[in-house]
């Protein structure tokens, strides 16, 4: 995770302070979790429309992280990331209301039966209670997070980067008058008081009081919270993510998903940074996949059975090594090899992925089936692009990130994975013979 | 966790020999993952046959435990719940065959539908990979576990208690045998080498190739697993379970309950610790209900409002202090308030509860829904006792544990809480725009 070396913008927290903020969020948790599905759409609406009236004020405040940002000498890239514009603001505020829109998972039934003794067996969502977010730059996700675990009847505790903490203390602050002014508890909502790791490490290990964390960022920001964390972490969004071309693909197709995998977007996880190609399709595939991958300007690290196609395509090429096939290269690089079979492709995608996404170009039904038993990801796509790996694509409506993990939730993430269940079970005077 | 003072029977492992398990675990759970639910369940059915052929091996391996403990001066108690005899092992090779015929959970597609463009989406039930169990005592877990990791197609890395450690290595020698002569790879079941706590450490931090750890056993053990770990963990079975008498309750149905939660079985996580009863019903349901505890041997742990109750009926009383509304006893204890609303009553629950189980017992429906919207725990029974949540009373045939955490899996868990789900997408050359 990277720290601002200037100046914070805030003092730091101790344990005490994080400890206090946890506790007011479990209290306000109380009351989030049988708050009607009525009063928590009316607060989510209230906290888009307090966002639109607050413009002035959220830009002025993100103004003082833009300075501290080039002061620091901050990329450009990352300046942009970090920029809220009135648009920007109305484009956040806009998501907010498709949140209050969705269906409320709280209260839904997942099962239910009768017992042979008449005892009634009902498993019934229920929010998580307090749900951590530790995430980096874009302070959308400040307001994203908030709406959602709102939505899901949780209490949210945000730890942003320090780089836009004063527009995180003005996102926050708007929506905690309007979530107060709509009657629901402002503590609903809150910022992790601090801007150190130290601040990080206090909710990590706030055992009892935070019921979830989740982290979104780089992988670096990732490991450090799943390894420090004794309360429950889902795991998100590292994506090394493969695109097989079997030797039943259709090339047309398979020409299509590999460049879209590959360029619609490099800069996300579900964006492909492994291509295989079985060796028998690789003369009739490897043309025109290269020629089109050259056209957006890819760079190919390939094996060596790929240089002969790489240099008659006369596309960049670098050998690869194994750093190549960990990769999540985040760029126009691909990293690329020949396999002799599908078991190949799956022994090479078992060993290198991060699973999230790998994706199967082919015709054949039989190679389509072995190749899904054989993946461990989250998702597996058969003549589709990995880009499809999304709460929005999925129909979600809305996401909280990309789990890559096996626990709880597994793939994309939207409200119903921001909840648990309990058991009610109701009787006449049962007792145990 | 309590370790043997005596020799260890079985020298110690380092971190390689423990990874080095692991990752044959991992290579396993490949071939377990796609193996047919008619293999599996004939393994399964295969490793009771051989448990009950090779009986005679088994005993004599437990006698050396057995005579282990007895040097050591274990209690009597501890050497029973030890002891395996062949009526034992029979009942232990019943339950896997009670588990062969249970429904696969891998396959089952939880949710489907198509998307507006035409993309098939299919979230899929699928094996976790590889499932470590930390326990304690008793052997039978080992076999247990083992049916229901395998069933659910799952690899499992057992880590019994180093007291039963010749008994174990018997019971896991037996099922390998079996395994490998039904045609599933013997790994699929293994044991953790060496008997130390350094052993476990090294299981609980083997990222990449447990993808899930249990601990089953007392609180120090699961709080040492979920405070170390770095792979995902499920924490299971600590309770602090309450019984509120509420003023609408049915006294004859209210003592009843209260006292099969308590003394039905006492060393359980589904008894009974606290009854919380309502002010204006104690002068009716006081009298009768202590009575009824004081023949079964029950002491009250009271507030000062409970002593002249106590006193009356005669049952031995001591005053209550913190360390008892957080006690879980697993005795004939049991801790004892008044309270003058449902609102304290759920006050108290919230601060004390383990967040196993609650009981209310009244006839109010208003009563029960706001009971059941403040509590906090896996389970929630009305007019029911807390003795109820367990994986088999629930129908599920079998159970790996209890979970009180709210992530993944909460209250009794069966097969399907073993096992993951992956996202199976199809198109027909779907590309992003």
């Amino acid at each position: 995770m990277s720290h601002d070396t200037s100046a914070a913008p805030a003092g730091d927290a101790d344990r005490a302070a994080v400890l206090d903020t946890a506790r007011r969020a479990k209290d306000a948790a109380v009351a989030l979790a049988t708050a009607s599905r009525a009063a928590k759409d009316a607060a989510v609406v209230a906290m888009a429309d307090a966002l639109v009236a607050e413009t002035p004020r959220i830009v002025a405040a993100n103004a003082l992280d833009l300075a501290r940002a080039r002061a620091n000498g901050t990329s450009e890239a990352l300046i942009d990331r970090l920029t809220l514009t009135p648009d920007r603001i109305a484009d956040i505020a806009e998501a907010l209301r498709s949140v209050a829109e969705l269906p409320d998972p709280v209260g839904e039934v997942v099962r239910g039966y009768t017992l042979p003794n008449g005892l009634e067996i009902r498993q019934v969502r229920v929010p998580m209670g307090v749900i951590g977010i530790v995430y980096e730059a874009r302070p959308n996700v400040t307001v994203d997070a908030a709406g959602l675990c709102l939505k899901s009847g949780n209490a949210v505790l945000l730890r942003g980067s320090s780089s836009a903490y004063d527009s995180n203390l003005a996102l926050v602050a708007v929506m905690q008058d309007a979530l107060a002014a709509s009657g629901l508890p402002r503590d609903g909502v809150q910022l992790v008081p601090g801007t150190s790791h130290e601040a990080v490490k206090h909710l990590m290990t706030a055992r009892g009081l935070v019921d979830l964390l989740i982290p979104r960022g780089g992988a670096d920001l990732i490991r450090s919270v799943v390894e420090e964390s004794t309360v429950p972490v889902i795991e998100t969004g590292v994506g090394n993510c493969h695109v097989y071309i079997d030797a039943a693909a259709d090339i047309d197709k398979a020409v299509a998903i590999l460049v879209n995998s590959k360029t619609q977007r490099v800069s996300v996880c579900n964006a492909a940074e492994t291509v295989l190609v079985h060796a028998g399709i690789a003369d009739a595939f490897l043309p025109a996949a290269l020629a089109a991958l050259q056209e957006r300007g890819v760079t190919i690290h390939g094996d060596a059975r790929m240089r002969p196609y790489a240099e008659a395509a006369g596309i960049p090429f670098a050998a690869a090594t194994d750093v190549d096939w960990a990769e999540e290269y985040y760029s126009l690089d691909l990293a690329a090899a020949l396999v002799d079979s599908l078991d190949d492709a799956l022994r090479h995608i078992r060993r290198w992925s991060s699973g999230h996404t790998e994706a199967i170009v082919t015709d054949s039904v039989e190679a389509s089936r072995r190749f899904i038993a054989g993946c461990d990801s989250a998702a597996v796509m058969v003549n589709a692009s990995t880009r499809f790996t999304d709460g929005g694509e999925f129909g979600f409506g809305a996401e909280i990130g990309i789990s890559t993990q096996k626990l709880h939730a597994r793939g994309p993430m939207g409200l119903p994975e921001l909840t648990s269940t309990t058991y009610v079970v109701t009787g006449a005077g049962h007792i145990r013979g």
